[in-house]
């Protein structure tokens, strides 16, 4: 397996990027091909030693900035080190992709040069939290703001295989996101959504709520990309208000400060556990091939960890699982007649 | 001022509804009417010195229960004792409504008996979050699953003019909660609503993100009610999870429980921060009169200060300012012809 890394997108591109890649490299054995200026990658690599790590350079002469637009990046921006990444795998010559760029441009960059997946309307962007008892994927955190019933049916298929085959979940159990657990509950697109999952071959547990996500009730929770951007966002905003108001508070007093130093440990543990960098990046489901996008200001943890997931998931074939899962069950859907539509739309 | 306070429908009923209004009483001179089962009423009061003050009982034979359908409850019981304490204000015999029990319930029968104030099509319930800088109040967190974008238009208006008259902010910025900040972002509703609230006589900052609601970038935060019942669970949920998580870190090691000990006041003060019994209860904003909902499992404190800020609703005329507000901004929009359709509905 080969991953080409966009070492151009992040914040602090492309030293954090080359850094994590490294890491990768060495902690890790993967094979790696940096993707973006290459002066100014041979500049970066110039700090390690690489001897006898597999790390190769491919040019991009263009950058997607944060604030392009994802189609005009792609149609304009030839050359930019996200499109080359991934005609890279097009050609064969990568398995996967690593970027810590503009989502929106990844994901659009993926669509437009990998194509979908057999069975897949849009793409989903998911997210893997920390929950009391272990990880779930909430999927789409991403740009697919106004859904119908079928494509968030897609996304549970595509989370279920995910958690499945790479969080390592025997049978998980998918949730559907709602503003309460009964049936009478949820919006028009959940309701009609809540039907069609009731007949999939994973195990659908009905509605499940904002708090269920942190309890862990499911470990795949589906919603449409407008809610789990909220959803995401709220939850990086109100980890960080935390810190900064117990940090504040902690401050005001030397005992407090004392006592918070004492305790350390046990915040630094905290920490790890919930730090996105533990899972590195938010896989990009449904494309024909793997794309993993990576926070703007991740850190070389985090983009070693993306690297190390993307590599799992080219090598465990999860795509072509996602493909057959797909099939068998929106075949069988067509012959169900009490199912309001035909939802491979 | 008189507040007829359900005193059925919590979680604790009636014991903590009974505590919380005679601190309420005491300690802030309200009067209040308790309105449920009497013979009930008369074994929680005898627990209190109530000489002096103004609290009188109310019979009502029936409760509605958390599982009641909403609807079904206010026509099958008709003395529950929260659609009874909406009919003391119905006849002038008291100012506003608090209850902790069903939520649906208590806006259905605040909606049923008391009718919608004029220029709203749909109530709303709000919910004070703290943020970082003061507090923010987010609406819908109710049952408005979906919206048109007039009745965001309408929560705007009656959030801002909440912020402003009760939580003392002069000029309350509104914000739109969306996926992204940027005027492309946002689904086919917010990007409907945002051209909407460019015209209103408030200060609208555009979209805010998730992490925006705990930055404090807005002190009004407008979404439906799917996604604000989301919101609000989620950040339940994820401020249990982290107490749950720390409690359990801390607890690994005696160095650690030490260092809790002594910053323990830190935590302390942090609790009393984001407790939600700090500001009680979510105001129902949109009918004609004042109902405070609270938390099922709310605190003696919740109840009493749900009680305070319900007497405040009611004595600064929070109605007649909104349906003031409301025909200000309805009639202006309907001479507007940018507006891409009549927003009155």
């Amino acid at each position: 397996m080969k991953i080409a890394v966009d070492v151009m997108g992040g914040d602090n591109a492309p030293q954090v990027e080359v850094e994590g890649a490294v890491a990768a490299a060495r902690e890790h054995g993967m094979s790696i091909i940096l993707v973006g200026d290459q002066e100014r990658i041979k500049a970066e690599l110039a700090k390690y030693d690489i001897k006898g790590l597999d790390i190769s350079i491919h040019h991009a002469s263009e950058v997607v900035g944060m604030h392009d637009s994802a189609s005009d990046a792609i149609r304009k921006k030839k050359d930019s080190s996200i499109r080359v990444a991934f005609e890279l795998v097009k050609a064969g010559e990568a398995d996967a992709v690593v970027s810590a760029g503009n989502s929106g441009a990844t994901m659009a960059a993926g669509m437009y040069v990998l194509k979908r997946l057999d069975g897949i309307d849009r793409p989903a962007i998911a997210q893997v939290f920390p929950t009391l008892v272990g990880y779930a994927v909430v999927l789409d955190v991403g740009g697919n703001v106004d859904c119908k019933p079928f494509h968030l049916v897609q996304f549970a298929i595509m989370g279920a295989v995910y958690a499945k085959h790479i969080m390592g979940i025997k049978n998980p159990r998918i949730g559907l996101l709602s503003n309460g657990e009964e049936d009478s509950k949820g919006n028009e697109l959940t309701r009609e959504t809540s039907q069609l999952l009731k007949n999939i071959s994973f195990e659908y547990s009905g509605y499940v709520e904002g708090r269920d996500i942190f309890a862990g009730t499911s470990e795949v929770v589906v919603c449409d990309g407008f809610v789990g951007n909220i959803v995401l966002k709220l939850s990086e905003g109100l980890a960080e208000a935390v810190s900064s108001m117990l940090r504040e508070e902690i401050s005001s007093s030397f005992i407090c400060k004392l006592g918070y130093l004492l305790s350390r440990a046990a915040f630094q543990r905290f920490k790890k556990k919930v730090d996105y960098a533990e899972y590195g990046g938010a896989p990009l489901l449904g494309i024909n091939g793997v794309g993993m996008i990576c926070h703007g200001g991740s850190s070389v943890k985090a983009i070693k960890n993306a690297i190390r997931f993307a590599n799992e998931c080219a090598a465990k074939g999860v795509n072509q699982r996602m493909a057959e899962k797909l099939a068998e069950n929106f075949s069988s859907y067509n012959n169900v007649e009490s199912v309001p539509q035909n939802i491979a739309g």
